[in-house]
């Protein structure tokens, strides 16, 4: 696949997909720097190079939830369990994977204090002072922080003790307007993701089962990995009046009667970077979508030491700069441009630029795209745009790759068998009863869970459930999942 | 001062500072709609107003630690008890104020976790880790996350148990890099201090006894509030090998042998939104530095019910946004333009532009500064570069205010009266034998603690300490702090 006349010796240790889809994603995180395991259990160090794809995800999704409405705040990541079991759906939900504080400085505390798993309580417990009269509605606020919750077993990016993540919560005057902000906040997420994380997702309403602790309904996005199992990456939950009620949200309406608000929450993590890891990845390693790049062109000096070339190099660095691309000039001299070729693949830079005396003599750079291996030559004169062209048709190519293998590893199922077949490589389309014991039974069955109901609810594989064949009520998609 | 006729409905509320300086700053704070109290001891909720502050703060600083060669990454917030024993000086100073988790789930943990007080303890042991040789060096990394210090007595942005901070950890192969580290980062704060919160600061070392747990030197910015009092508004630490023998972080220098590392760590936190409230606020309010102010300018239409008011308004605002500017149009038609101008006023946006009628046919604005509450008009030509101007200018006029106020609270003592008698309306500079026991005794005399040394120590009050008429060495800064 690749032209690299030198190989391997630094990607040689990178098990490949097919054998063991889990090791190849542990060897790449850790061979492309993002992350390290930290002396706590479940812990994660996030270094520089992942790091950086989280600062841009935010500065992305910061800018859309800011577009739409929504100011940025900071609640305290202590919460006391009184606060905590005051809706009891949610404590439920949440008190089995809680770390509590129970010792602040040389004192035993009164009452313990949950770990922030999710700040519904704590948002709740504001917004009931802060909310007087429907003036003061909607409050659009998000926040920016990590979150606490005791993982049996972890993996960096899909399932961590600590993660970090950004939580809005919103309430409302009315019922319609809590459930267009839900569905608004879900649109938010499905195009960040087809747009910058180049990530197709399926979009729909998770059944009641599945939906989070304390909510009326939760939609979510949900990526296939090259594994064919689902990542849930981003789920938009509308809370009705459930939190207002045992929180005493109450305010003085339009006619003059106190009401409760209607509420709503929405949250990514940095699972996202594991869905970009497990979407687009391949045999050599990384391949990041553009946009969310830390480095979006390598420029490899090739014959550093003959005169010139270190400093074209450099010039080229500053006039792809200053349009706004992330460069990196990889000047090392201690290394051979195949281990260099070798490294910045692993690491998944869309674009490597060699410039060489050969290149300079002809005004030209040797290019090699990370999504297709094409290599080609392009003018200096005009780089920067032709560079920005390329960049912008990689994030497409990503997404193409993507959406066909997504389409290829969809199938429709009517009876079991066909849906344990089917959720060994994908995702299942299938229609259902609506019934728990069902979902129950497929899981037990099959591995899969149910991932939600698309909106476009006509398109039913069969009239009877997939699992109990009684009339069906739903169409629903299972999948086996992270 | 003001030339406003509608007046004081709103302001009435806020406790002269030459009453009551802690009760104006506590009523300050919470009516401009920057922070509330949360429903766990000692800690904050940060409201949109005073998070778009810190938001500011940490784009105009971060873009610093980048162009210093700095990269941002993440460390978990939980910390075993054993790592944070490993070195003696720094659990000493730290044990008394952590917050322990010691249940995670639904089982007691075995060994209790630390919410971290600050990360050296987490940065060695990945350290000691990660460099092998003197080509991975230096290693130069920064966080921006929450701790946790669990405090007695507490006051928002000053002191919260729970506060948001930044801090850097850097690793060097030489004692002089370090060192050149520890100043630069100083640097950089002062630099911010007075370019971007328009603050005048005192930098210089501190005491031993005043210094970092686990330092070989603490640097530090001192900046002089109304009252006179310090708030010490960023740190900069030199470890020299001190965490590096404790954690075993070793590496094989340019001449084969195993060396220990020299470590640098520095930081600041939302203390600066309490600085610029002590340094910059008046009667009426805040007075934010235009560079860190959520909303530069705000619009006010007059007479808006008049045809053509609220579209010319509108269109100013598309121009302004146009360069850059943050500018908020205030269209509320349920309250008064007198509110509104209070309103704005004490949430301290340095320039307020009014719209009306009259305004519109002479083809001008009225204009109104926050720093002087000058007012006049500008025509509405070419208003974006006059209004950019003017925002320095205020930037530039709040500086040299505060660097008035400083250097008229600033005085010399040769005695302890003259100390005493200092430290009651500013900083005291005083020649001191370098020993602790005088160090207690002007604390204990005069309320006072030694702030900084100033870098240039020529300049000495006299030749005997302050305190116990020894032969001085030092030339020190004494002041009440916060």
């Amino acid at each position: 696949m690749g032209k690299n006349d030198n190989k391997q010796a630094f990607v040689e240790h990178i098990t490949p997909r097919s054998e063991d889809f889990s090791q190849w994603y542990t060897d790449v995180i850790l061979k492309a720097d993002m992350v390290d395991y930290a002396p706590v259990r479940g812990c994660m160090v996030i270094k520089p190079y992942g790091y950086g794809i989280w600062e841009l995800i935010q500065k992305e999704m910061d800018a859309r939830f800011k577009a739409t409405g929504h100011e940025n705040a900071y609640f305290p990541m202590l919460i006391p369990e009184s606060l905590l079991l005051k809706e009891a759906e949610h404590v439920e939900g949440f008190a089995p994977e809680v770390a509590w504080v129970t010792q602040g400085g040389m004192e035993p505390l009164q009452e313990r204090l949950a770990i922030r798993p999710t700040s519904e309580t704590l948002f709740c417990s504001m917004y009931s002072k802060w909310v007087q009269s429907w003036r003061d509605l909607p409050m659009k606020y998000n926040q920016w922080c990590s979150v606490m919750r005791w993982e049996k077993s972890t993996r960096p990016f899909l399932r961590t003790s600590e993660f970090l993540w950004q939580e809005g919560h919103t309430i409302h005057e009315t019922a319609e307007e809590a459930q267009q902000e839900t569905l608004q906040m879900l649109e938010v997420y499905r195009e960040f993701s087809e747009n910058v994380m180049n990530i197709p997702v399926f979009t729909g309403q998770k059944s009641d089962k599945e939906k989070f602790a304390g909510a009326r309904a939760t939609y979510s996005m949900e990526a296939m990995m090259q594994d064919g199992k689902a990542l849930q990456a981003g789920t938009s939950h509308n809370f009705g009046t459930n939190f207002a009620e045992a929180f005493d949200i109450q305010y003085l309406s339009r006619d003059g009667k106190l009401e409760y608000v209607y509420e709503t929450s929405w949250g990514t993590s940095t699972r996202m970077i594991g869905a970009i890891i497990m979407t687009h990845g391949d045999e050599r390693g990384l391949r990041l979508p553009p946009k969310l790049a830390p480095i979006q062109v390598v420029i490899l000096p090739i014959a550093q030491h003959k005169p010139g070339v270190l400093d074209k190099a450099s010039e080229l660095k500053k006039q792809l700069e200053a349009v706004g691309l992330r460069v990196k000039l990889d000047d090392r001299d201690t290394v051979s441009a195949g281990w260099k070729f070798n490294e910045w693949e692993l690491k998944g830079v869309p674009v490597r630029v060699e410039i060489g005396p050969r290149d300079m003599e002809a005004g030209v750079v040797t290019y090699m795209r990370r999504d297709t291996f094409e290599k080609g030559q392009l003018p200096i004169e005009g780089l920067a745009q032709a560079l920005e062209d390329m960049l912008a048709d990689i994030g497409k190519t990503l997404f193409e790759q993507a959406k066909a293998f997504k389409d290829a590893h969809t199938y429709v199922a009517r009876d079991m068998d066909e849906l344990a077949k089917g959720v060994q490589t994908g995702f299942v389309k299938a229609a259902w009863c609506g019934e728990r014991s069902c979902e129950d039974a497929i899981k037990e069955q099959t591995g899969a869970t149910s991932r939600n109901m698309p909106f476009d609810q006509s398109d039913r594989p069969s009239d009877t459930c997939v699992c109990c064949h009684k009339p069906a009520t739903k169409t629903m998609y299972f999948a086996k999942a992270y």
